[in-house]
C-alpha cells in the first residue's frame, strides 16, 4: 500500500501571517485542539465538527496548506497530524499557548 | 489634562480566535512588533507604516477591540501600548513566539 503525503509547505516556507489566519477560526481551531491530542494523527472522516464535509475539507485544506498540519493518505483514509515540531521550532511557544486557551 | 483609555474588552473578554485574526495581517503584525519594542507605548502617528492614515487608524481600531492593544488619549495625541501581560496570562508564549518570527 502506497502512502502520498499531499502538497505542504517546507519549514522554511511557513510564514506566520498564514499560521495565525489558518489559526483564527473557531473550526479550524478545533481541529488543531483534537490534533494536539492524537500524536498518531486522526484520519479527517473521524472529526467531529459542526460542518459539512465539504467544509470541513476547505479548513483541512486552508490549515494544510499554512504548514499548521501535514496530511498523508493510507488507502483509502486521510490521516492528519499536526506540524508540532515545525511550529514550534519557528515560533517558540505559540502553539501551546494557542492550545492553552479557554474554549 | 485629562487621559481617556479608547473602549476596549475586559481581560475576561478577549477571545484566541479574535486575537489570533488581529495578529495574523502584516501592517498589524509590524505595528505589534514596533510596540514590543515600546514600553511606554508609541504616538499611533509616529508608527512608520506603508499605508494611509485611514487604513492605519483602521487597524489599531481592530488590535484594540481584538485586546492586543491598548490605547489611551495625552492631550491630542493617542499613545498606543501593547497588552503584553493579559496576553501573556492568557495565552502564555502566544506573543513570544508571534514576535520570534523571522519577516
Amino acid at each position: 500500500m502506497t502512502t502520498k503525503v499531499l502538497p505542504q509547505p517546507d519549514r522554511a516556507e511557513i510564514r506566520v501571517e498564514t499560521v495565525l489566519q489558518a489559526l483564527g477560526e473557531p473550526v479550524r481551531l478545533t481541529i488543531v485542539r483534537a490534533l494536539s491530542d492524537a500524536p498518531a494523527g486522526i484520519c479527517c472522516g473521524d472529526l467531529e465538527l459542526p460542518v459539512t464535509a465539504s467544509t470541513r475539507a476547505h479548513h483541512l485544506k486552508m490549515l494544510r496548506e499554512a504548514g499548521v498540519i501535514s496530511t498523508h493518505t493510507d488507502g483509502t483514509r486521510r490521516i492528519s497530524l499536526l506540524r508540532r515540531d515545525d511550529l514550534e521550532d519557528l515560533y517558540p511557544g505559540l502553539l501551546t499557548g494557542v492550545l492553552s486557551a479557554k474554549q
